[in-house]
């Protein structure tokens, strides 16, 4: 159940409490981690609209960012014996984080939730609720 | 993070799953669980205002109902040599499990979710998912 975890991420302040998580899960059985940040399509979308001059640059920053970000996260869970995958991908969160569920065939899925303090998610339903919800697998969600 | 886990059931078919994920836990350190029964308060409620004739025979066959399978589900856990200890309390059930994170000092939490069959959830919004929501620690939520 646990063998292969879909860790969904936006390399927030609570990745440092999932990944304690994940690595007391290699235990129960865990030996394949799919790291996943979705680089929100509808923000870049506003970008080109609002900043046009800029986007080439900025695009290639969160690109950056992320690709470094996930580095980090696949060294730290790889110092453990765990094998990591990475997906970087664009589009709408909670539909690519389904998509990839369905097609790395993952056994469960970890999470961070974010609580209320970010205005955005109160206002439009969290990722993580979105996922908990909709999610084939069993979903553990990682309190802030 | 998953040495103490508390297990809210209402016994429904979901059953079965969370405790095989229960079983898996134990390699990554599971020892002792509580099991927690809410019976509902406002079931017992419209029941004496319903049917007053037949509230105390119902109630002690709800009672009793509950004792028997968290006994053996108590038994099937004690078997695989994890600690189990059984509340059958009386209340709002969101409320009942908050109350008990915090008084067992568990280290996480294990619920079912529902899914969209139940009329009754989809309408007043799932216990499982207020869970995830209120929680302190880190919840697991095992899909039908």
């Amino acid at each position: 159940m646990f063998k292969k975890i879909l860790y969904p991420t936006d390399f927030s302040d609570i990745s440092n409490k999932v990944i304690a998580a994940i690595k007391q899960l290699k235990e129960a059985g865990t030996s394949e981690v799919v790291l996943i940040h979705v680089i929100d399509s509808r923000n870049l979308d506003a970008m080109v609209h609002w900043a046009p001059s800029d986007y080439q640059n900025t695009r290639k920053l969160i690109e950056d960012m992320a690709a470094e970000n996930a580095r980090e996260t696949a060294v730290e869970l790889e110092k453990e014996g765990i094998a990591v995958r990475v997906l970087i991908t664009e589009g709408i969160p909670t539909q690519e984080i389904l998509k990839a569920e369905k097609e790395e065939g993952v056994s469960s899925i970890i999470v961070g939730s974010h609580g209320k303090s970010n205005l955005k998610e109160f206002l439009l339903g969290s990722v993580s609720e979105a996922v908990v919800r909709k999610a084939q697998n069993p979903v553990i969600v990682i309190k802030r």
